[in-house]
């Protein structure tokens, strides 16, 4: 039977072309993070599926790749469900390993912990352009700081990091889910209801106001709830933030407001001009883990968001008992190189390439002289490709001045030719 | 329920000491083989179990982690074996995805294509110290090329690596599937023992002639036969390589012999000091899908292989129905940078380490003037880390100079302090 040469389905090859952009933006990432002081580490793409199964996922725990028991622990004849088939699976985000990896190493780490991960992911979502099953993720994390300088950092390395790959333009939104929680309970919203509640007010940039507000009222919310919490929203944008601290004074303590405005203030003492930082009461960050400030990275090119993140302090309690302040941020590898890739991206030249063309037959001495110049040039910091001659000399050369050698030279059998 | 914190069964967490010297070898790696030519691409983890049950794979194909069909997909109730339950897998090489990719994307691909594939791959190994279920490979690969310049240039830029992370004294131990087969040929042995034969001849390091020739014996092939065999590894191990082309006219095309011979000479005339090329007529490698040349790193440190390639024109054709030439050389990533952890490994600095400390309450207009004093240094290239003071602060000195952090810097609420 002949073999399958696609990728399994909704995975993807990564040809030489984009492997180089990858490689230099990889780079990049780690140099600008490391020079904040983040530290790499890595954990195994495979996790225990009740970790990955804990609810912490939000919907991703519905897209896991479930690994297959193995040996005498998969009892097919008495297994009843998928759940007795597995007991571990792949990844789906880089969240809950690095917690899972804190809690297990946390002596051996400093404190606070500057952790940066880059590693791969799946999801089973339905395959679409330039959404793919398996992909890469970034994530810069520290944990052991209760402070709002975690914050401040990661939105300042991030954004750091966005500079020097030529990205400008963009926005990082800021919104904290208790200030968000308050704003519905001013409103008079039950607890109960938030999830749902925010679940629509997430669709703001889509559907408006008036959309929010038919949505909210259609699920049966009185319209007296619905229209004070959208006149929130409505004093916010025309006021800004600072509205709301005297209006959500029951609802708020006066600590989250004042450290949520000293965020903003500093990012933006101490930010780059390539970017934007806005409050955005809207902003609800899908997963069940957060629980303090969330941001995301809105970039007009992209349409959306180009990745984010936020504080989950109780995350690190799930594993070990007691809690410890986390905060993250991720940015969106894989819609970076897109951009990047459609941009025309090239990456700057480290090193000049060369290409040895060797006609077949030379002997041996001749072919030793020739690696030794070749050698002798890659020492130099050269690239330099050996090839075989082939008949269409010609086409053979213009192919690789394509791929960007810039030198060609030619050895003959006959070292007169 | 309380969620697990060790890494899943037989992987493990790699912590930040590791991961540097990991990032550091992958940077040389990279480097060397690029300045050789070689392209870095990359597949996806996933493959079809098709693919990776083919019988390539040898043993490797009984350590798969399967991974569940979903959805619609899978049919518990009607699933009869294991096989039933699963579409796909996590590869346990990169070789085989390698053909698979060049199979699917040779018209996009320049010619012969020379592949530097570095990740990870999975085997349910039983594990053991040094040796997880999740490891690295990193592999380099020339496809469409035939001849023995492909051999040459693999040798040469793996050992130039090896060089370069400072590895010597270790062996390159060179035979040819062909040269192996019409040995036993010479001696007397049929086709279909010849695998039996060679996981015998493969213990040769480990049993000596004597213990070769008695597990012969005990197979049941006759006296005569195995005392001619044995007695032309006693020909090589006195008089070389030379006295085979004689002996082995009629069972070896002159032309294998030759080309052997060129890559012996071509390798010595060129090759660093650091290591030793050696002609190893014991040396069988056990992957089915090698066709010609073979060969291995042999370290005296580690006292057993550390790395190992060869020739395999009959893949590509298993894919795509017509063959092409490839020929690959795969380093024991993790086992050098076990090597590398042992002999206690520093990384050459890069950047400069300091960290800022701030004391708990400076206002927002000092902090500012703390974040912008860290960029500029970031901006010279260095490394700089912002932390909160501890009360301990004696003890988080200590532990930022042990972290390498060279220079401490102190922020207090009042400046004149």
């Amino acid at each position: 039977m002949a073999l399958k040469k696609k990728p399994f389905n909704g995975m993807r090859d990564i040809l030489p072309a984009e492997m180089q952009i990858r490689d230099y933006v990889t780079g990049v990432i780690k140099d600008t993070y490391k020079s904040f002081g983040f530290t790499p580490m890595e954990t195994p793409c495979v996790e225990d599926i009740g970790n990955l199964s804990s609810k912490q996922g939000g919907e991703n725990e519905k897209l896991i790749f479930k690994i297959l028991k193995r040996g005498e622990k998969l009892k097919l004849a008495e297994a009843e469900s998928e759940n007795d088939l597995t007991d571990s699976g792949l990844r789906y985000d880089l969240t809950v390993p690095l917690v899972r990896f804190y809690s297990n190493n946390a002596a051996n780490l400093p404190s606070p912990f500057k952790a940066l991960q880059m590693g791969n992911v799946w999801r089973a979502d339905r395959p679409q352009r330039g959404r793919y099953r398996q992909f890469m993720q970034c994530d810069i994390d520290i944990l052991g700081e209760a402070s709002n300088l975690a914050e401040i950092e990661l939105i300042l390395a991030t954004t750091a990091t966005l500079g020097r790959l030529g990205f400008s333009g963009f926005q990082i939104r800021i919104n904290d889910r208790r200030i968000l929680k308050a704003m519905a309970a001013y409103a008079g919203f039950a607890e109960e209801a938030y999830d749902s509640i925010f679940i629509t007010l997430d669709k703001m940039d889509k559907i408006g106001m008036d959309g929010v507000k038919e949505e909210l009222l259609q699920d049966g919310y009185p319209a007296a709830v619905c229209e004070k919490y959208l006149a929130l929203f409505e004093k916010v944008r025309t006021n800004g933030a600072v509205c709301l601290q005297d209006m959500l004074g029951d609802y708020l303590e006066k600590e989250v407001m004042d450290s949520f405005a000293e965020i903003m203030d500093s990012v933006n003492a101490n930010k780059e001009d390539t970017f934007e930082l806005v409050f955005d009461p809207t902003l609800v960050r899908g997963m069940g883990y957060y629980t303090g400030t969330i941001f995301e990275i809105a970039m007009p090119e992209f349409g959306g968001s180009c990745g984010g993140g936020g504080r989950y302090d109780k995350m690190v309690g799930r594993f070990t008992g007691s809690d410890v302040p986390a905060c993250g941020f991720s940015i969106g590898f894989e819609r970076i190189i897109l951009l990047l890739m459609e941009k025309g991206f090239k990456v700057p030249a480290a090193h000049k390439k060369s290409a040895f063309l060797i006609e077949k037959g030379v002997d041996g001495d001749r072919l030793n002289a020739v690696i030794a110049e070749a050698n002798a040039e890659r020492e130099k910091g050269r690239q330099v490709l050996m090839v075989r001659m082939n008949k269409n000399k010609k086409f053979q050369k213009e192919q690789l001045m394509a791929e960007g050698y810039e030198e060609l030279k030619e050895f003959y059998k006959n070292p007169l030719k």
